[in-house]
């Protein structure tokens, strides 16, 4: 399959993953439509994972649960199967690794629960539009994560600190920033904060917990935007019996319009 | 207690509350102050019902969660009671209310899960601000709530029909008045629907399933935002073992202030 060549229908390109056809990172694909992350865990641990999203929402913002003995997101994407339609999914047991594969049927078990979150993606389009360059994507690298000292509020077992991405604005556009992303809570929202590193527990700008450092220009000022990374790093740290994720990158393709998402 | 003399103070009034010295609709209480709605129920069916908040915001903000095992919330009143911190309680067995009481200490679990929603005071409130009179007030009656025939997305035990309160707004009003509310999504937010009462399966608008009628003036036009009565009418209609909820118009007094849940 040409990436070049691929179809702009979300149906269309999750069915082409479905057949293997395509096991790519799914960035600028389905313009203009929704990407998620994905968390599946066992019910035992569903209300308290459910609990801890609504509780930290700019972390964590939910956007769809599948629910056990159910495999269709069938508000964000009728007629899709979670165990498939995903291009790579990474398979954790008791917090470890054990299998990077492309299809869930081995691991599938109708006590799972199926958790969509928003992803940077959609926010990212919608500063572009507004005229906001992204320099980690002039420079094609991954945007750049750091472990703060902010504490998401617990819930049941999961607990942590929140991880956020950072974003160099020029100074001038920070405030348009500010404006843009808060019209999406689903997708992570407003920035949690702008400025000074140090304030939360970063200690240099320039060596990230993930992704790559990326460089700043004269007059730039970090903005920071809370991640998707926290809830899967949260929820690892209890180390559960089965815990499935989308492998970095390979997000799980939505019908709706970023738009649809907008709370003004 | 004379009801002119009540302190401002969310805490002091809890206490006063506690101590059994005041027991009156909270109504005006507290100005400025979030108000809740209370719905408690067996843990074994709130993952379904956090689930059902969750895909229906719009009828069931969910403010907070109060875990089993725990009568504290914490995030919105901190150093409260959940069991004697509301001024009268309704008990329901099997969906029939057995008792109405001040104090649950004879009726309470370890089991039992409490969930704080979002009443639509927070934004009449901001409403008034905004100079739009609430004619409900000014003929001081309870405001008209219809059955409506839009369906709630189901989740797990529950489903049903959405109840949606309705005010007369003037028309040159009504694009202000979605403005003002479309700012707290956490309290209903923007209205469901404007105009036709049809439209929404509401037959007769002189004749609400819950509340009073109220008189339209020339100009006026219906608008709707959906109510807090629809998730108790849902968890309701399952007929839970133990449900208990805050008795109409004694709702929970939380710390937090309207503008803290503003979107924007």
């Amino acid at each position: 399959m040409q990436l070049t060549a691929l179809p702009d229908s979300p149906d269309e390109l999750r069915g082409l993953i479905r057949k293997g056809e395509l096991v790519h990172p799914t960035s600028g694909m389905a313009p203009g439509r929704v990407q998620a992350n994905l968390a599946i865990l066992p019910r035992d641990l569903a209300f308290d994972f459910l609990l801890f999203c609504q509780r930290n929402p700019k972390p964590c913002p939910l956007l769809e649960v599948v629910e056990a003995g159910e495999t269709e997101p069938r508000h964000f994407a009728p007629g899709a199967d979670i165990r498939t339609d995903v291009s790579l999914y990474r398979v954790y047991r008791d917090g470890k690794m054990v299998s990077e594969v492309e299809d869930l049927s081995e691991f599938w078990r109708d006590d799972l629960v199926s958790f969509l979150l928003g992803c940077s993606f959609s926010f990212e389009t919608a500063l572009i539009r507004a005229g906001i360059r992204m320099r980690h994507m002039e420079s094609d690298t991954n945007v750049p994560m750091f472990i703060t000292n902010i504490a998401t509020t617990p819930a049941g077992a999961f607990s942590g600190p929140m991880v956020v991405s950072m974003r160099p604005i020029p100074r001038e556009q920070v405030v348009r920033a500010v404006q843009v992303t808060s019209r999406f809570p689903a997708v992570h929202g407003a920035p949690v904060h702008l400025g000074d590193p140090e304030a939360i527990g970063i200690a240099d700008i320039t060596r990230p917990d993930f992704g790559e450092p990326v460089d700043f220009e004269e007059g730039d000022v970090p903005v920071f935007w809370a991640c998707g990374v926290t809830p899967q790093a949260v929820a690892m740290s209890v180390k559960p019996p089965l815990m499935i994720t989308h492998a970095p990158g390979h997000m799980f393709i939505t019908d709706k319009k970023d738009e649809d998402l907008a709370v003004l």
